[in-house]
């Protein structure tokens, strides 16, 4: 009994990390798919793709559920995937939907996240589900994964990047989803800017989520107290080694390469 | 007869836009790889693999020669697939560093691209081709190509950017070659912060390079006055089409999606 959790890239490590906090147990395959990241601008119908191909992967490897730790492929491909196959699996924009109804006071919700995903109007409907009454602004953002993967965490530059986006919504908003996986690592930088506006990471209520799921369909095993996670990438094993760090806020050992 | 021109995506345009003007009746067969763009953060091996399917989609069509628009592939692949196939192929990376030998005063040349052309030292090695006594420095702009293709070409925003990359550079070069496809877009905004630096795009001495070329193996046509260029993408036409005109200034009509 296992989990899959993939990404298109190092991303999805944000909800990896969350998962790994509620569930230590568990044996857990992660794949990220870095020879064609980055998804975020790319095609509904090619994503899709993408994401039946590393199901397909995963559910070899003999997982029982798997988590989409990527918004614009939850964005995208959930629906279709979850028609397609059979075991649980589960995005990140439900969760962070819902977080963010609970979190509002004043109903007026941000919602920032890659080309695709905005485009998707995916975190509208599921904010929408919960209630009616909500004013949602969205954005994309598409210079934050850049700026993330370069480090760029703090100081003039990235404050100017943020800025950019972010400025209209200071008088709006008083939650903000941060709708890619990316995301998580500006939340500092975003925080110092705009102290007011409380933050929305959907990792967290992701990794609950699965939780309560796997114990509902009875797939929780509890069996693999000191088992590593499986990583898997489509390119650059020591790329991946390097910066994921930055991300998971642990060493990872070893990375196989796959070809989908 | 004809001639096969790609690129990772979109930045390979302003290479054909200065194909277009000095061979304006060739048949040309572009290929933009826009489902796995972008390739300047990924491995040899994989740019290797994905150049050579491109090229043999290419030759399919009958193109007599390949021009390799994309610093990167050029970088990574142009060897390889010169041994491979019989074809002329030719990059852009030896007539920029031609360029600019031609073009420095103080033997000062700053070369900025993508990670893995920076990392390759594939300038480097052209330009010492020409002269020993220059000195190189390079930096990889990673922020560049997201801000160029999101439009982002003057302003605050660019311009800390191109300040976070380039202000080590200004005390010490006078020519700076714009190592990947995207730059030129980005030209304007480098002259103004730095008017003494003399700009050198290889694009242009690219497209004479190709015409030398096909003239000695004399397979220079002249046959298709009135010819528009074929385009094929990978993902998103629509997109291709959009951000296309940007780079080549002038209307794209039809775009054809494959899948490689």
């Amino acid at each position: 009994m296992s989990i899959g959790v993939f990404d298109s890239g190092i991303g999805g490590l944000t909800v990896l990390k969350e998962i790994r906090k509620v569930l230590p147990n568990e044996r857990i395959y992660y794949l990220g798919d870095t020879a064609r990241v980055p998804y975020g601008e790319k095609t509904k119908e090619l994503i899709i793709g993408y994401s039946k191909e590393i199901v397909e992967f995963l559910l070899e490897k003999g997982v029982n559920a798997i988590v989409v730790a990527c918004n614009t492929a939850t964005a995208l491909a959930l629906k279709e995937l979850k028609e397609i196959f059979k075991v649980p699996i589960i995005g990140v924009i439900e969760a962070g939907a819902r977080t963010a109804i609970n979190t509002t006071k004043n109903r007026k919700i941000g919602v920032i996240g890659t080309k695709a995903t905005i485009k998707s109007g995916k975190y509208e409907e599921e904010i929408r589900h919960y209630r009616i009454d909500v004013e949602i602004f969205q954005k994309a953002c598409p210079l934050f994964v850049p700026a993330v993967e370069e480090g760029i965490l703090s100081g003039k530059l990235v404050n100017q990047i943020i800025k950019t986006y972010l400025d209209d919504f200071k008088e709006k908003i008083d939650t903000l989803i941060l709708g890619c996986t990316h995301y998580p690592l500006l939340k500092d930088a975003i925080n110092k800017l705009y102290p007011d506006i409380e933050i929305v990471d959907p990792a967290k209520e992701t990794a609950l989520d699965l939780k309560d799921i796997l114990k509902k369909e009875k797939l929780l095993k509890n069996d693999a107290p000191n088992e590593k996670v499986k990583y898997y990438v489509t390119d650059g094993k020591e790329k991946f080694k390097k910066i994921g760090i930055m991300f998971l806020e642990e060493n990872i050992q070893k990375v196989e390469l796959i070809r989908l």
